[in-house]
């Protein structure tokens, strides 16, 4: 299995990696280590935050509201996190953490190809439709943070970047095993599919339209189909082999 | 010229139709009237208001910022407007009214079929590259309201809903003039377009990709092109009528 499509890069402009604390607290990363009593205060605290940012924004957090939700003081919450902003990052990464179990790791257990790129492409609709009832904060803190720069923007647009890199790299692979045309464009594929997530999330959180899954499904089948056609002949589908056929040596 | 797809239906919950004082103001509508004082300073606060709407978001209105802004008293300001949620609801008519004439009229000048189809979604695009330096409150309203019911929901909801029903008239034309094959799903067709201004304007705004307006724009061809072919014979163009062919009588 290869979870290189998975890395997390540093970001550029704060050399900060994406690993989330809370994550490794819960014991569901690879390795992991007993924590001490300041560590896993700190994941709770990063877990209660997701959740009132899911709701209420990145912005909308107030170590108020925490210290009140965690029956602890503002000192308290404080003693974790050098600042707000700090606090805001924590819970990107553990956001981002999250979405890596739910979405990416799943996905990868499909085979090479076309079966692994619709398995992404469903969990992450899947996880964006749990996401109507509370929020995601891919979304909302884009709006949040589109013009206001800093170390939270960018741990942000690093997370999401990650991800659609990651989207990418699995149709770069299903063009390698010929599940999808040779000609394929797959950064433009990948903006398309990334359309599809924004609309469901858009058209089914705020405007309520009940079709909205079956409306992404649908469009996301013909995305594919349309690169499955040869560019110059429309009528013949390319050739494809099956996703159980002989694998690339890289595979 | 058919412009009853720009009808502004009332508001279910509101009773309230989607007009705007401002517009008024300014002088752009079908019928000018002179207006009292009152309401000039009332269409020139809307203004202002829209301005910061469109940095801070609908919640980021402060009377105080704009009292400020408008070198008046807070409670001058408040003198026009019942409520900051009144002040709200008049930026989301505002907003729409000028979609309408940004977005919307010059659409219409186009001829009946794929040219007006794409001209709505050249001007929509426009727009939104536009906004890429201000934010729309489209976008940004439907993070900040989507879990706030209410009349500032509701008036964005109904605008938003408006011009997606436009969209989709513009298709249902298209088919009816058989430049788009009679199989055709036009709501199906709406949630794809829609998806690729949410796109554009994520991945332009917030990822700063430079390349989002030609991936929105060969996107767009791509589900034209889709509609064009017969549903069971992809290998032969649906029958196109020019656009200047006869018009139905309806038209």
């Amino acid at each position: 299995m290869n979870r290189a499509v998975f890395s997390h890069p540093p970001n550029p402009s704060t050399g900060m990696t994406l690993t989330s604390p809370a994550r490794r607290a819960r014991g569901d990363a690879a390795t992991v280590r007993p924590l001490q009593k300041g560590q896993q205060t700190k994941a709770a605290i990063v877990d209660a935050a997701l959740g009132l940012a899911a709701h209420y924004g990145l912005e909308g957090l107030s170590i108020g509201a925490l210290a009140e939700l965690m029956h602890m003081s503002k000192s308290g919450v404080f003693a974790h996190f050098g600042s707000r902003e700090e606090l805001q990052i924590s819970v990107v990464l553990e956001y981002h953490a999250r979405f890596e179990q739910e979405v990416f790791f799943p996905a990868m257990q499909a085979a090479r190809g076309l079966p692994r790129l619709r398995e992404l492409f469903g969990s992450w609709m899947k996880r964006t439709s749990v996401e109507i009832d509370s929020g995601c904060i891919y979304i909302s803190g884009a709006v949040e943070f589109d013009d206001r720069p800093g170390p939270v923007r960018d741990a942000l647009a690093t997370s999401v970047s990650t991800w659609l890199a990651a989207m990418r790299r699995a149709i770069e692979i299903a063009i390698e095993e010929r599940h999808l045309q040779a000609a394929t464009d797959a950064g433009q594929m990948a903006f398309e599919v990334h359309a599809l997530i924004l609309a469901l999330h858009y058209e089914a959180r705020f405007l309520r339209s009940p079709d909205s899954v079956q409306r992404a499904l649908r469009a996301f089948d013909s995305i594919v189909e349309r690169q499955q056609r040869t560019p110059d002949a429309a009528s013949s589908p390319a050739p494809r082999k099956s996703p159980t056929a002989a694998r690339k040596p890289h595979g």
